[in-house]
């Protein structure tokens, strides 16, 4: 098998220059003006300064409804000595927007004019009218030729207005860029025949990078094409990239497939079919990023994780879109964030840390989501995104660095992060917090019950949630509260009591019936994290067997939800783990009762009256959510939203 | 003709809040749910929770080239003791992405595996793999029944990656809302029909206001329909109302012409069809909104000026649009701005006022554009909105004060503020700057030579446009600046030469040949502001001819551009008017040259290093944007972008 490493990578900026500057970009488009109606406009780029066609108003109007007057017939009225105009002579009745007849150069508003008894066709004024007054004049919005819009204007409501008021219906825009994606992998199939069990066994990928690269495509103003899945070998992807760059496109992407070997592949043929120009920059996600130039056109070469795909994307392909647009490429918004944990990275490669934020007092705490090119979530999940550049090493925890964000500030700002123990009802709650109040959410990050209460102590969060079990008396969470967060008031309230117990396969193979069972031979077990209180119970009745965890095998395999505890079992990496129903409900698996306990939530005093938390505590304590839960099975939701103590600190 | 006056002004969110719960809007959302391809779902929003189908990865992958082993077999490997495995019984050839064999728990980097000489079905390793190491376990990215996405979420190229990953083909979406839209009005004629004679007479006003509605409507996730013009009777708005809300609409708006009897009409209707909420919200521009329900659909009468009827709309119909789809309504990012002179406001009324922006210093400065409800083109240069509360009487001049932001900031901040007097070469100026620099602007606000000179001394603009001719030596700008910018270096660059003469006619009908033509009987001029440039022109040559202001009919007529005194020739306020040969040709008028003068910039040194100016100054000293202003007729380009002078301060 041939493999090839890496050419030196390379800075994202200099990539970008070194392909833009070898394709012209700057200076030549290869895109064609078109005139399109007002309606097909929207969105659409200028590409050539909107000039005024007529002025407007296009005449002297009524900015008031009342009477036009010429102004010097009405100099010298005053409430002792109105003057009196006749109708239709020296008054003329008139509603805003209509025309000043010829001669008059004032309005006079309505409010103003006295009508004569038993006169109708005069009436009396008792105030001059001076020149001009409440008269919208010829042009005083826009007089023709003036340049309203300069090109690279993106077509918008008011845009469309101020065309339309300046006679300009067919306004010239930029064609379209056209895009050509050509997605590359033997096992890829497309996204809508792929089959459930292929896809389970890892004998299909479903192709559904070329979806999101659309989206990008489209988000730049661009026209997407999608080509056939072309297999992983170098003689049909140099047949695709001939035939693509000879079609009518602007600009090719190739897609690898996932494996390593189909970017080579892309790299050899861009550099046979014409110049590559990058193999390889230096930012994690979208390292193996490949730029060249063939038959002229420019060509990308995007990676196959969906992560890498889209930097690697919007790094170059949307700035050359945009830029042939003359558009602004918009930027993010940025600020400073404080990481909740110390943030490592490799030095030599820029780090792109996705992150869910939360407001917490004056800080805005940054939670890391996980950094896989893979995790196709960690960007529908996050909330900003951190750069780490090339020459650090990291950043310490509690040390600000700037984040681009992906939300509003506002939708930042009405987000109530919950950081610790993972429960599938914080999920659902999100949902159901959204769903009523639009302007908040609930941001989780999942480091277990003592991670949670740590976080609480360093101000790093709004609440946690936690299970945590008291060995000495046998009552949840109140122990660890006194022990951990001396000097820091909080309730605590019920969000639910839950089942916890053993997940096995459907059948129940190994026929495990009590927790006794984790330490017979043939036994393997996938635990949780430390500090969770799935743990923290284990080890309680383990102590009370009298089992030691050396005895069990896999004690020491850690996972951080109850969801992947359940996927390690039905994936047959464990026989069993302990965690709640609901996560064995989801994935068809089959659950051993061994208790119910007490999930909590930990809200400190200070943040109880905040108006997201109290909008919560409604949405805890309703009827829907309450039900929905229930309904997930495993969870007695009876005393939710109940305070069940309070800790004064 | 009988009229009506408003009801009681209502507040916007108090209008909001009664309209929203006559409709129970928040609970009782008209749009049915249906779900969609992933191709149709861009832009869609979610109706129900997205909850992961398939777990992502489906299976243990490799997440590294190399080898896939059982990590076991690797237990004490060292350098000096390396293991051999051998291909396809302990070692197999695994590319990024793929399924582990069975039985194998890590993946070894091609880097770290070693061939043995002589035996291609083996391979040697030096260091033990830990379990799991190099793997993408099953569900790492989601785990099966996982809540990925809450209801409300815009589906964006990010969302569409997590609903391909998690196997979600067709989401569950909100049927986009339908927005029936009446236009009403005698004068109205639809765009495209519109005669530009009969335009020009305001016989006939062309219906617009339907295009930057439904583009409003599009923007909120919604589905316009344009419906036949209505004229201006009770009798007709009552008929297309009543079909309407028995159509397949969810929204009607009746959006008046711009006389303000078919408001009343309007309100009227809906009382008597249905039911009358609101009449008249104390916001300026958008006072006459009207808000109702009829036959039980919520109804808008939007206002005819253009601006008013975008703020009707952004205030009531969006966010109608926006709950009943959970959407978050997109709020403007706001930040603290600095107004360059007072704004004045009404007690009683919200005033919105539209600004352009420059950051000059540490401030960002905020120059209001013209206020009027009909001028379009406000909303469209406007790089941000003031709202001044209705308890205010406005803001006084270096008050900061909170604006929402039209702009990104980084368009806000590679915009240069010019001030001072207008010309039509700094409009030309701004497009080709935008051309060659995306990231930069020039926002102009108009305020004559010695305005812009304030301007400068006060830090409130970049740049400064001048031509001040000084009496005593004849030359432009120096003296001026030597009087007015003391302590404050500027460079002195040439704009143009330019030819100022007198506007008529065409054919001249008054038989105008020079400046001393004013003073004759019959004769009326529309002069330009104090302060500008061309006024100190005019009363320059006045003094030479010995000729007293008090001599010229319509000396106290001031108009702030050149434009404006050609349209008022044009429209035959007067006979003529001093101004550039450029105004006299755009309007198609006659120019009666009276000498060629300097246009100068004038720049603080402190701006001149900004990369913004010096952006500026290579496309001034373009040939493009030489040629192109010469060609507009009456600019002399030759001395284009030479310092003429530099001023020490």
């Amino acid at each position: 098998m041939e493999r090839n490493v890496y050419l030196k990578l390379t800075d994202v900026d200099e990539a970008r220059t070194r392909w833009f500057d070898a394709l012209e970009a700057g200076d030549r488009s290869p895109l064609a003006v078109e005139e399109v109606s007002l309606e097909a406009a929207r969105h659409r780029t200028l590409a050539t300064p909107a000039a005024a066609l007529l002025s407007s108003p296009a005449f002297h109007g009524a900015a008031m409804d009342g009477i036009a007057v010429k102004a010097s017939d009405t100099f010298g009225a005053s409430q002792h000595r109105p003057k009196t105009l006749r109708i239709n002579k020296e008054a003329f009745w008139i509603n805003t927007g209509q025309p000043l007849p010829q001669g008059c150069d004032a309005v006079i508003m309505m409010e103003n004019v006295i009508p004569r008894a038993f006169e109708p066709d005069a009436v009396d004024v008792e105030q001059a009218a001076f020149p001009w007054q409440h008269v919208r004049k010829l042009g005083e919005d826009m007089v023709a030729t003036e340049i309203l819009l300069p090109p690279g204007t993106v077509i918008g409501a008011y845009e469309l207005g101020a065309l339309a008021a300046a006679g300009i219906l067919r306004p010239a825009v930029f064609a379209r860029p056209r895009v050509a994606i050509i997605p590359s992998g033997s096992e890829l199939v497309p996204l809508a025949q792929a089959d459930r069990t292929l896809l389970q066994q890892g004998r299909q990928l479903p192709e559904f990078n070329s979806l999101i690269l659309s989206a990008l495509v489209r988000d730049a103003g661009g026209d997407p094409e999608v080509l056939g899945i072309v297999p992983d070998d170098p003689g049909s992807i140099a047949e695709a990239l001939r035939e693509a760059v000879k079609g009518p496109y602007d600009l090719v992407a190739v897609n690898a497939g996932s494996s390593a070997g189909s970017h080579d592949f892309t790299a050899h043929v861009v550099a046979e079919e014409g110049e590559l120009l990058v193999h390889g920059v230096n930012v994690m996600p979208g390292k193996p990023t490949i730029l060249g130039k063939v038959g002229g056109k420019p060509v990308i070469g995007v990676p196959g994780y969906p992560i890498s795909a889209i930097i690697a994307f919007e790094e170059f392909a949307q700035p050359l879109l945009t830029l042939w647009q003359k558009r602004r490429m918009p930027r993010r918004a940025t600020g400073a964030v404080t990481p909740f944990q110390p943030l490592p990275s490799k030095a030599g490669l820029e780090e792109r840390i996705r992150v869910k934020l939360g407001r917490v007092g004056d800080k805005l705490l940054a939670v890391p989501l996980p950094r896989g090119a893979g995790t196709v979530t960690s960007l529908s999940r996050a909330d900003g995104i951190i750069a780490i550049p090339p020459a650090s090493e990291g950043i310490p925890a509690e040390t600000p660095v700037t984040a681009a964000f992906l939300r509003t500030q506002e939708q930042i700002d009405g987000a109530l992060l919950v950081i610790g123990s993972h429960d599938n009802t914080l999920d659902l709650l999100d949902s159901f917090l959204r769903k009523r109040f639009p302007r908040f959410s609930l941001a989780s990050a999942h480091v277990g019950s003592m991670g949670g209460l740590t976080a609480i102590r360093n101000g790093h969060c709004h609440l946690a949630g936690s299970h945590l079990l008291d060995a000495a008396t046998g009552v949840y969470n109140q122990a660890d509260i006194a022990r951990h967060l001396a000097g820091i008031p909080v309730k605590l309230v019920r969000l639910a009591d839950r089942e916890q117990g053993l997940i096995v396969m459907p059948g129940n193979p190994a026929n495990i019936t009590d927790i006794a069972d984790l330490a017979r031979s043939g036994v393997t077990f996938v635990n949780r994290q430390r500090g969770s209180g799935t743990r923290v119970l284990l080890d309680y009745r383990l102590s009370k067997l009298g089992i030691s965890p050396d005895a069990i095998q896999g004690y020491e395999n850690e996972e951080y939800t109850h969801m992947n505890v359940a996927a390690a079992v039905l994936s047959g990496r464990a026989t069993t783990g302990l965690g709640v129903r609901a996560a064995a409900n989801a994935l068809g698996l089959e659950f051993i009762p061994a208790g119910v306990e007490e999930y909590d939530l930990v809200i400190p005093a200070r943040h109880w009256d905040d108006e997201r938390m109290q909008a919560l505590m409604a949405v805890i304590r309703s009827a829907e959510y309450r039900d929905a839960a229930t309904s997930m099975g495993g969870y007695i939701m009876v005393r939710t939203g109940e305070v069940v103590w309070e800790f004064a600190g």
